[in-house]
């Protein structure tokens, strides 16, 4: 049996990534290495559509989270967190540890913060120092109208923070244009590698905010990296292999080009959404977003179930609930390197145990469904 | 040309264990993910020689040593910090941004800390909360006594937290017998893997001063990492590939055992430092360790174009010495996945270039030391 991996983190690695983390290590402060970090970064900066430099950290995308959190503000400073699932979540549990005063915009799982709900935060709380958001609410697959998010802030003096781990390279961001002052994102996601890195972007207006910020870290102190590379080093020993392994994936992105991955992506989610509701199932996120689809489990399924019942007979691989949503919605991820022929083969298979566990529908439905919307658009 | 990587940090990694990295990547939260992280786990007790849990972070060495300081000082506590080189410096660096109340045990390059001086520094401190120091300074190649220095911490209430990162599993290092209550140390040093991850000991003392802490750090909150690794499971997404492959180089630890690696190590260290000696050069260390041989640049001699020629003639890669040690020193690594041929290889070219640049001794004279002491003992 062959098997595929659907879920929302780790992704599918292309074939020529992984025999690069096979070679052997070499030395990391070599100009060699520096060659490799700078070329990353510039394909970094190409992916995050922005014009300042990107940090590579060694760490899971949570560390370039806190990176964020604990280099823009100040014990005690307002921060605005506009939450829609167990991300937005997380950046709750990074401001609680960096003992920030928070304000919550918050919307059950499923709905997506409005960016009238944000203006009227910061209308009430023009003290913010700054606001955190979620890109792709993983938890939900909700993505947020980050443009229209940007637009507000960038009228304060608020810096907008972002969480892009899932969403980044999946599906439009363009972090200057957008006013986005700190975006983070992760390597294993739509950047096509394993996990251990996470790359953080820092606007002009937010290193206003980090220079005149006390902060209380080291390994994640921005200005340690800002330091480094400048010269194209790291401040701490990296995961090189994994550098120069995001090197070959990043290639990938540049010879296809932001544009048309943002339209791919775009194509497959609508297919795959088609698919779903095609065999008579609910997209779970009001505003879905392209790098996962959420499918709501369907009244008198064991969501768990099926979910072992897809990875044991036909080897795919999707993402249950997390925590509260645990066996009521399915993750399907179609980031990175998945291709929609796959993404039907998931449809199929979802298919398949949905009608081995006694739900109606016309055999085909769905992946006809998939082909339609996909043939059309 | 071959290219041999003899740098203290990545050192080489094995075959096996780089196919490892190659492997399709999969879901981090599944059974067989657990099962492999608690073989990991158990198999970083045994390198340790602890029976506390050992948690792997994420991150650089660095990261590690981080956690060590946010999770056992309180702002203001008082530290004793025994330094000896660049290492030391490191957690001078981050105990300072945790700011904490450093107390400085401080020796030039090249010497090392006396358990003397820690016991002078802990009489005229009983108010310091804990002791840090370092296994391997590998910017000297000094090694410390840390037997004798946790006989006489283990007396008092505070705790000693070292820095283990590149002389674990290359010297003898026992955790518990030698009263260390918080070990760090990282995958690409003995432990033959690429940069990456970090790894943590903790004892039952060190816990109880965690748990009594108030801690300003969410990434490296090590409660959340007793927390998940109970389940034998990980707090945040980890870089499961390197977590795989890691289990591979420590199953040839394990197969090995860990005296006989020591023994191994000890046997190819004292054979180096006889091949330096032999050839007329001198051991930078007071107090050499086991991991790497650190050499002082004879005089007249380009201590950093000799580097060069190394690695452009004979494709041996040493590193040079660090910030005011550049040029006056070479550091060879002999962790890890090194034999004693490779590093009589390494002897030989070392030989070639100081000919070459017009030093005088008999040529054989290093590899025959080399050879009389590896033979002999």
């Amino acid at each position: 049996m062959k098997h595929r991996l659907f879920t929302p983190g780790p992704t599918p690695v292309p074939e020529e990534t992984l025999l690069e983390l096979a070679r052997p290590v070499t030395y990391h402060r070599s100009a060699e290495a520096k060659a490799i970090l700078a070329e990353v970064s510039e394909d970094l900066k190409y992916v995050f559509q922005t014009s300042n430099p990107v940090f590579t950290l060694t760490s899971s995308g949570t560390g370039g989270m806190e990176a964020a959190v604990a280099n823009t503000l100040a014990t005690g400073e307002k921060a605005i967190l506009c939450t829609a699932g167990r991300w937005g979540e997380r950046w709750r549990g990074i401001l609680k540890a960096h003992a920030a005063n928070i304000v919550t915009v918050e919307v059950p799982y499923g709905k997506a913060v409005t960016p009238e709900m944000l203006q009227d935060a910061l209308g009430k709380h023009p003290d913010a120092k700054a606001v955190f958001s979620t890109l792709s609410e993983t938890s939900t697959g909700v993505g947020h109208d980050l443009e229209a998010f940007g637009k507000i802030v960038a009228k304060t003096d608020a810096l907008l923070v972002v969480d892009g781990i899932s969403g980044l390279g999946a599906m439009e961001c363009r972090v200057d244009a957008w006013n986005i002052d700190v975006c983070v994102t992760g390597s294993q996601k739509a950047l096509m590698l394993p996990p251990g890195l996470a790359f953080v972007s820092v606007s002009e207006k937010a290193w206003k905010k980090i220079d005149a910020t006390p902060i209380r870290a080291f390994y994640f102190d921005l200005r340690r990296y800002r330091k480094s590379f400048a010269e194209s080093d790291t401040p701490f020993t990296p995961a090189n292999t994994l550098i120069k392994a995001q090197r070959a994936s990043l290639k990938r992105i540049r010879e296809e080009g932001i544009e048309n991955l943002w339209a791919r992506h775009g194509k497959i989610a609508a297919a795959c959404r088609a698919g779903v509701t095609g065999m008579g199932l609910k997209v779970f996120a009001e505003r879905p977003n392209n790098a996962l689809t959420v499918i709501a489990v369907p009244p008198g399924v064991d969501g768990s179930g099926a979910l072992k019942k897809l990875e044991k007979q036909y080897g795919y691989k999707l993402a249950d609930g997390q925590d509260t949503l645990k066996g009521t919605i399915w993750r399907l991820s179609h980031m990175g390197y998945t291709d929609a022929f796959e993404v039907l083969g998931a449809i199929s298979a979802l298919e398949l145990v949905l009608l081995e566990s006694g739900v109606r529908f016309e055999p085909g439905a769905g992946v006809a469904a998939f082909q339609r919307s996909y043939a059309t658009k």
